[in-house]
């Protein structure tokens, strides 16, 4: 199974795709859409959309695990925030791959085992789980990287991936 | 010109077209798209975009114009009603036609010339300037032909509509 995980943003949308297989994690790809400032917010939602359009059609990726959002801070992100995952959801939609949907506190415990582990953790954890030289950079990627390692976990036993 | 106004919903999107021409409104159709509840989030963001999309195509306006978001109740519905409005500013954006946003405050100060008015001002207002026979049903419809208004009005002077 491949999973696209989504950290969904505004003006970076993290992305990850996973191979998940008998228990054993494989990054396919990984890094960040980024999205210009003092652009139109359309414009900017539109990028996401076609990049996540295009990032499905080259990957392949069997379904999507993106980060339930949950706001109380800046209230002008949070609407630009929601709004880009809303184009998020409706690329998958469009191209025919499900989604599921984990909380922080999911992704934190399935990774690390603990749900209020510190971002530092998860990113060790995620580059271990990889196999990887070095933390995955933007801290964005690494957050998708881990979104999708909780979708393969999560579904280990079910599909015995 | 022509205008398509919208008030963003996930549940229910009001919508309404209008020629605005010589500072004469004239309605060329409204309504709302709904979403079935108890289906995936996905789905129903798919049918707003296709509905918005065919709306577009049929009407072919010139420009939409849509309330903006404030938020400060329940948490989950804002969540919801972003990420909707996100995939209606990408269904203009990909078909072509420029967005205006306005906030409630400017559509009341346009439509009944007071930025405070109640919600049944607003629509006997509509009901007015478009020379209906009734207020237009449902609300979310009302309120969207507002904001077109509000947009006509807002570029009457610059546009000479």
């Amino acid at each position: 199974m491949v999973v696209l995980g989504i950290d969904p943003g505004f003006a970076t949308v993290g992305y990850g795709i996973v191979r998940c297989e008998n228990g054993i994690f494989t990054p396919i790809s990984y890094g960040a859409i980024t999205t210009p400032p003092h652009t139109l917010i359309e414009k900017r939602l539109k990028e996401i959309y076609d990049c996540m359009c295009q990032l499905i059609d080259t990957y392949k990726p069997d379904c999507m695990a993106i980060e339930e959002l949950f706001f109380n801070t800046n209230q002008r992100t949070a609407v630009d925030v929601c709004q880009a995952r809303g184009v998020m959801l409706l690329a998958a939609e469009n191209k025919g791959i499900n989604t599921f949907e984990y909380t922080p506190l999911q992704i934190k415990q399935s990774v690390v085992g603990y749900g209020r582990a510190e971002k530092q953790q998860v990113q060790y954890m995620v580059k271990m789980l990889l196999k990887l030289d070095r933390t995955p950079k933007p801290d964005d990627a690494a957050d998708a990287l881990a979104a999708a390692i909780c979708h393969g976990t999560c579904n280990m036993h079910k599909f015995g991936v």
